[in-house]
């Protein structure tokens, strides 16, 4: 199995936790995004769209991270990430799509003007910043009501959903708001938890 | 069970076009997207970001459209709408989020400009259309592509992958650029395979 990615990317990460999860490894191919590889006519040849991550599985190639990680629970061995139950895999998917419908673009604008923008010498617009953490904010309640009576977001057991946020949410942790997680009880004890699995230490190490 | 919506809500659409797949009725409770309905406070007690669709089930209840249908699959009995293979899995999953990553967007913002603002009295902006036109050939570029060689986006049977895709080619088709979906021949044939099932003339009828 072949692993094209970024080790800083989210999308990479995700892939790299379900991996590790599942006790298996992939040769990892590294796209340079720094330098524009995602979009030389080799790279673009694979992945149409010309992101990160893409995955060659014995022939089989497929892209799209949250495509990837409910392909390769399917398919290996080791503990499953998505509950047999349709109640809890409803729930996982919920989840799956808040992450991506309302969380990650707020959340990613704090990590780039905080992170990225002073990284290559700019000036962070304290506006947006302020903005995007009123809105990411709002996510985290929401998920802090959720997890009050559950360990993980499909439940009793660690899926494919926590996998989801874990990248997002150590951004944000790096940042000085990283309160954002701190200032909620549950989204509090759950960071803990998932942030200090194996998977996640070994990927994000 | 019990599915708030607005009948003419994209997201609706995929859910009832699922149900529809299934031989079931779910009891709908219309919310009127144009009053606002789904930003009141009883409807948001049920769904934190107040858009629609929701769902309620025997009490359970759960919100988010992708997440709706892969549950409804999963929960009731009928034809199976997700491939039981691993890669054919994978494979509808990538087609679900390059909808939702790559063409959603630029697919709704020429019906937007071409049918809603005229439908208001406002002036469509042309230059948006334009831009939305191109980005939304090259995705049904790649679209035509993998077609070539199948009849579904899963592969050789129908999957929640064409679900997702059928309210927003609906929209497009109606405006002078449903031409994009024409001119492609596998996408026009494929247009033609999934538009024309009962369960999408039930919804769309
Ligand atoms: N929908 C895609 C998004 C992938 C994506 O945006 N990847 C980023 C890194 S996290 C990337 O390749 N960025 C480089 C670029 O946009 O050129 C997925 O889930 O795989
Ligand atoms: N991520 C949500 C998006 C739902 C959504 O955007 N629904 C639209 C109708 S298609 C809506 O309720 N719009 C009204 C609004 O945004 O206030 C889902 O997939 O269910």
């Amino acid at each position: 199995m072949k692993l094209y990615g970024h080790p800083g990317s989210t999308c990479t990460r995700k892939v790299l936790t379900t991996l590790a999860e599942k006790g298996r490894e992939a040769e990892f191919v590294s796209i340079d995004l720094f330098k524009g590889q995602q979009k030389s006519p080799d790279y673009l040849a694979k992945h149409p769209f010309g992101v990160v991550p893409f995955l060659e599985d014995d022939g089989f190639t497929m892209y799209e991270s949250r495509a990837i990680i409910r392909y390769l629970d399917a398919k290996l061995p080791g503990p499953k990430l998505t509950p047999g139950d349709a109640p809890s895999l409803g729930r996982m998917e919920q989840w799956i799509s808040v992450e991506q419908s309302y969380f990650t673009s707020p959340c990613m604008t704090i990590v780039r003007e905080l992170v990225f923008t002073p990284m290559r010498g700019g000036t962070p617009d304290m506006d947006k910043v302020f903005k995007a953490r009123g809105e990411t904010g709002k996510v985290l309640d929401v998920v802090d009501r959720a997890l009050m009576s559950q360990a993980y977001l499909a439940g009793d057991t660690f899926s494919l959903a926590d996998i989801s946020w874990l990248p997002y949410l150590q951004y944000l942790s790096a940042t000085p708001h990283g309160t954002l997680i701190t200032e909620r009880p549950f989204v509090k004890s759950w960071w803990q938890r998932i942030s200090t699995r194996p998977s996640w230490k070994k990927v994000n190490g």
